[in-house]
């Protein structure tokens, strides 16, 4: 089995997308959590870290952006668009809140991923999809990583929901090995975990065993 | 007499440069008081918003961006980049722990004005003139209107770190009407101010006032 490589510019694989938490990365250290993860299989990285102090913030992005680049694993920073073009980012992952993605598209230019939150139905109505590259949908499930979650959709209102974006779209939200499965089957192009992979004893193994959950799941 | 405009490019002047406070301009309105400020004779705004939420401030940069460009004062921004970039400010203002300046100008160009805060010898040794356009020197007396303030300088020591410093200089922390001139006095090329505008029933008469004062101090 390949993995389907999604035709964007730049292209990138939203397979297995890894999204850092402070808290969890930390006992092992971002970087060598990172470092295992990217060795386990994950397709993309999301740098977020909505309570750090913008340098700390600014040293632990561009950190990411090397090992990123020397990976070839793409890295995209949640919110700040400021940090996204001093490290030279892969993209912006934005949320309802956050940047609006007309302006965010037009500083970061054609060549660079941007991303956009969505949780429910009027988002989706209101999505661009000549602006966003893909969409983060979810919570799918029950999460601890984020503190400001909207009620999680369940799988069933993921399934519907889903069908109504054009783009290609990250599930998030609650994701493990045991429901990896079901949302690939349920319409999503990948997933994004936090816990499944820097809360783990061995986050090279968990990312290794997500990735195969997910493209067994694939169709 | 007349304005002496600093000759950079942009040009400006920071002769009366007015920060403004959401607390404080919040009473009559931000817009309302931004432009009684300029109608008394502002020569610089900076948005200063740090505990506003991102889409309440990127929409009052906004609107202020649009006022200071009809009224030809230029708008700097505090510390966020992504808003200075996407309302198209005149320029930044950035912190000793906001982004770095190297950086920040890479990302401004040479056509925005960027600002440094500075508030002790160490900071001032270790200033790269040929990124700064100028520098905030401060709190030269104590301050309500910055909870992170440090230590108040006093007018002999600003007088003393100011010979050290080879950009334009803007004194900020505590100056009204009754320490305007000491400060100009002391070396200082004009004065930020927040409540001493903002604060006052009449800010049109009220930066009249410290106008007069700023130019009248003028050796």
């Amino acid at each position: 089995m390949t993995v389907p490589t999604i035709e964007r510019c730049p292209a990138f694989d939203l397979s297995l997308y890894l999204v850092t938490d402070a808290a969890l990365c930390a006992e092992r250290g971002l970087a060598a959590t990172i470092e295992a993860a990217i060795a386990g299989g994950v397709t993309m990285i999301q740098y977020r870290a909505k309570n750090s102090d913008f340098r700390t913030a600014l040293a632990e992005a561009g950190m990411l952006s090397q090992l990123a680049k020397q990976a070839k694993v793409p890295l995209i920073i949640n919110d700040r668009l400021d940090i996204a073009l001093a490290v030279d980012a892969a993209g912006l992952h934005v949320g309802q809140s956050d940047m609006p993605p007309d302006i965010a598209r037009q500083l970061l230019g054609r060549d660079k991923i941007l991303g956009l939150s969505v949780s429910r139905m009027s988002e989706i109505a209101a999505l661009d999809s000549s602006l966003v590259d893909y969409v983060g949908l979810g919570p799918v499930f029950t999460t601890a990583t984020k503190s400001d979650a909207a009620q999680p959709l369940g799988l069933e209102l993921f399934r519907v929901l889903r069908r109504h974006i054009s783009v290609p779209v990250v599930a998030i939200g609650g994701i493990g090995h045991d429901r990896a499965g079901d949302v690939i089957e349920a319409g999503a192009d990948g997933i994004a975990v936090v816990s499944a992979i820097c809360g783990t004893a061995d986050p090279q193994a968990a990312a290794r065993h997500l990735k195969r959950t997910v493209l067994g799941a694939r169709r």
